[in-house]
């Protein structure tokens, strides 16, 4: 048994049996050894921030790991910004990345670069294979740094001349660090704060998006009178009729300040106490109101939902959560608008849905579209490293084949890694992309009137233009072997929206939706 | 004046007139400078690496740097594959990477993340700005830092608060530090060596490979015996009737070790001494032949073409070079094949031409097909990190408006930066992309074999395939803004190239070449 081999077993055996691959010289007997472990899934994206981000989605969805497969350090480095976005979901993601034989670095050759130095970017664990023996605990233990609660991205560097070298020995799983429990005593002082009568806010992350977080949630908030709010981007958040509909906080500092107007308490359970996204000119970083105190129930490592529960027990003993009622808005008419193209998806998502969320300045009206729908998932861009929406649609596929998967696009956001549409093509994913185009980068006009820039004038908004030439997303997506349709009224989006959803495999509608501002 | 303002004066005033720029909100003060200084050229790309890639092409054709403009850590990770390409390149690039303002470091919003660690990555120059007042003079030394010769990657990172602070200076340029001499020992030894009548190869690179170094080393030869050689990935290669040809070392191991055959001295000019690319079990790293000597001339930073006028003025003082004479293959006619596509280019290759190499597998014949064509450049992959060419061609033509641009892109390694296309057609830049679509991987086929990878099967080449489904190159093209067109004869490449060439604006054609092996 070689290095590559006895990995890719080792993986297997810890449950990681899906490879997110764009493998190049350096990992070629891990790509010959897949067909020794019939058990591991290999799935081929044609860049690499469309295999981490999948690693991304999957993992999301699937509750552990997949594994990458990276070449070198370029190939690391055009993974890094999905990696990112993944570092700040708490997304286990195992990175294998083929470095050169360990002889052969002293040449510098030409792709020859200091793959930990990106690696160690992330924050998360890193490790270098330095002996073929060594390989399958150094998997083992990988695996188990990528669960290590709340999740982080684990890479292992792989040698090329470790992974083809004999005398591989596979490693048992290794059980990762759960949840750390919380306290009785944090959670009594908690208690105790909700119990003043004072304005709290309840602000939930990570976890706790989940249902028996949003429940205890619920119920905390109904029989205390504290504002619950879901953090800005949560990895994954379930939503829907039956599940307590609780709002997130916005994007825009003015809409925190906003949300946040006259609370003294703000406690948080499984996320940080809120900043602005970005910096503006005389405008605060911090979001907290003044004079407002910080109450930490549970950090992103804790039991963040047995923690909410424990407090709901205290609190609210008696308490039902409230529960959003089914309810869809009725199917719009008319060109396309910000609020009728949320309608559409509002009045036809379909049970057990996931949506990838990048829609950016086009969903602000989502939400509350979708409040009512069937139940489902919703995947955002947790660390603003924009690119995310079409990979993370397509882990999220190959993590459930039976759900259908919407990925919902901005147009800017979709040219960083639209080669995740062949990816969906090839393994027949049933992924429905809707297309948001404005042509333009809607966010950055706004942005740049919001950072007060003096004299911007018409360079200025040529840089954020995507018309001239137009882009028809229609002939790319055909180009990479996605089915695809162009919708200009409401009434239209909703037959494409239909006809996709029934059809197996992925689809993607062009929807001509004007800019929001 | 703004930090924004004295940034973008003070790169005008040393030179640097064009920005490839891929902005986000920590960059609009930046962006809505750009209307303030009318001689700085913004132009968008719609990903880091196209930026990246075209900063890079613009710089090997203008010698002078370009700036970029990338959105934070992930920007500049999306960035970082073409920026390797061109620190191996030695290719001067002024970075400007916004971050968030000093103040809001510390909140660790979303898209925090450490700049430096990854610019660092470049072996380059980096400077975190620190004041409004600083950023002029930072910005003079990081023109001058990139052109130190032999040219580097310059990474400013400008925070936002700095950039739209009050208090900006511009700064006068600063003289970067020019290219060292050799010393007359040097040359004598080497001059020695050549006198020996032992088995020489002149390997030269780096600025060797313009037309004086490239006389220079012909008369060498002419007069010594010595075998000269271009090194196997040149940055920038003048090339064509006119001009001597002298022969690229070989990309695989076999090819360097066919080439070195009973070599015994083995003189570097500009580059370093050959080592293979990738280790490949059981076959040597460095491509030296047994027992030769490496003698090196000039290191990159030293003036390369000097030091090889001076050893043929001692060696071969009245020696002319051997120049390639004009010729063209016929034009050539059926089916596609790696014999005749190249023909079609080297018949109709026009006049002050620049080529973009990235055709990997199907470029094996090129060099031959075009050796007597008119005079031109060829640009290749200096780096090893795929999806260089589109970008590059597309910073070759800003660079120079008055030449054809010919980019020659392998398929698979197109779609990485593929909205390059996008940008050529927005700027109405006169490339013309010959896509050498053999659907697949076709060098990681032979690298599988190569590599000796044992039991791969039907996964291992699942990942290596690039067909089902097939990608259509004229619809994602034509999406992008680039009109075009397939070829699968000889003839119809002739015709449509010849056409593209004849129109102004960008073109792409599909050739539907089958792989070389």
């Amino acid at each position: 048994m070689n290095g590559a081999q006895s990995l890719i077993r080792t993986l297997v055996d810890a449950g990681v049996d899906v490879c997110f691959a764009n493998p190049g010289t350096s990992e070629m007997h891990f790509v010959a050894a897949l067909d020794t472990v019939p058990e591991m899934r290999g799935v081929l994206g044609l860049f690499e921030g469309v295999v981490t981000g999948a690693a991304d989605g999957y993992a999301r969805i699937a509750d552990k790991p997949a594994a990458t497969l990276l070449h070198l350090g370029p190939g690391l480095g055009n993974g890094l910004a999905n990696l990112h976005n993944a570092r700040r979901a708490g997304t286990p993601i195992v990175n294998v990345i083929g470095d050169h034989a360990t002889y052969h670095k002293r040449y510098d050759a030409p792709l020859e670069s200091d793959i930990e130095a990106l690696a160690g970017w992330l924050n998360g664990w890193v490790r270098h294979s330095k002996s073929t023996a060594d390989v399958g605990a150094d998997a083992a233990a990988a695996v188990a740094a990528a669960q290590d609660a709340p999740g982080r991205v684990a890479t292992l560097v792989l040698p090329a001349d470790v992974s083809w070298g004999d005398g591989g020995q596979t490693c048992a799983p290794v059980p990762p660090r759960t949840a750390k429990p919380v306290g009785e005593t944090t959670v009594k002082a908690i208690a105790e704060i909700l119990r003043t009568g004072e304005p709290v806010a309840l602000l939930i992350g990570g976890r706790a998006c989940r249902e028996a977080g949003l429940r205890a949630t619920s119920r905390i908030a109904a029989a205390t009178g504290a504002k619950p709010f879901v953090e800005t981007f949560p990895a994954r958040l379930e939503r829907g009729a039956g599940l307590p509909d609780i709002e997130r906080l916005g994007y825009l500092a003015e809409q925190v300040s906003y949300q946040l107007t006259g609370i003294k308490h703000v406690i948080v359970a499984g996320t940080r106490a809120p900043v602005s996204f970005f910096a503006y000119p005389g405008k605060p970083s911090d979001l907290v109101p003044e004079g407002a105190q910080v109450h930490v129930l549970a950090e992103a490592d804790q039991d963040v939902a047995g923690a909410l529960a424990d407090l709901a027990a205290l609190v609210a003993p008696d308490t039902e959560p409230q529960l959003a009622e089914a309810a869809r808005p009725a199917l719009p008419s008319g060109p396309l608008t910000p609020q009728n193209w949320v309608d559409v998806i509002g009045a036809l998502l379909p049970e057990r849905a996931i949506i990838a969320d990048e829609s950016n300045t086009s969903g602000l009206l989502l939400p509350a579209a979708t409040a009512g729908a069937p139940r489902h998932d919703v995947l955002t861009l947790t660390g603003g490293a924009i690119g995310y929406g079409l990979p993370v649609a397509t882990g999220a596929a190959v993590a459930a084949p039976d759900r259908p998967v919407i990925g919902l696009q901005a147009d800017g956001s979709a040219l960083y890694t639209i080669s995740a549409l062949w990816t969906q093509a090839r393994e027949n994913l049933d992924v429905t992309t809707v297309l948001l185009n404005n042509r333009a980068y809607a966010i950055l006009r706004m942005e740049l009137q919001r950072v007060g820039a003096e004299g911007s004038g018409p360079k200025a908004n040529e840089l954020l233009d995507l018309s001239g030439p137009d882009l028809d997303f229609v002939r790319i997506s055909e180009g990479l072997g996605v089915p695809a349709t162009r919708a200009t009224t409401a009434e239209e989006l909703a037959e494409q929206f239909s006809r996709a959803l029934a059809e197996p495999g992925p689809h993607l509608i062009d929807a001509h939706v004007p800019p929001l501002l």
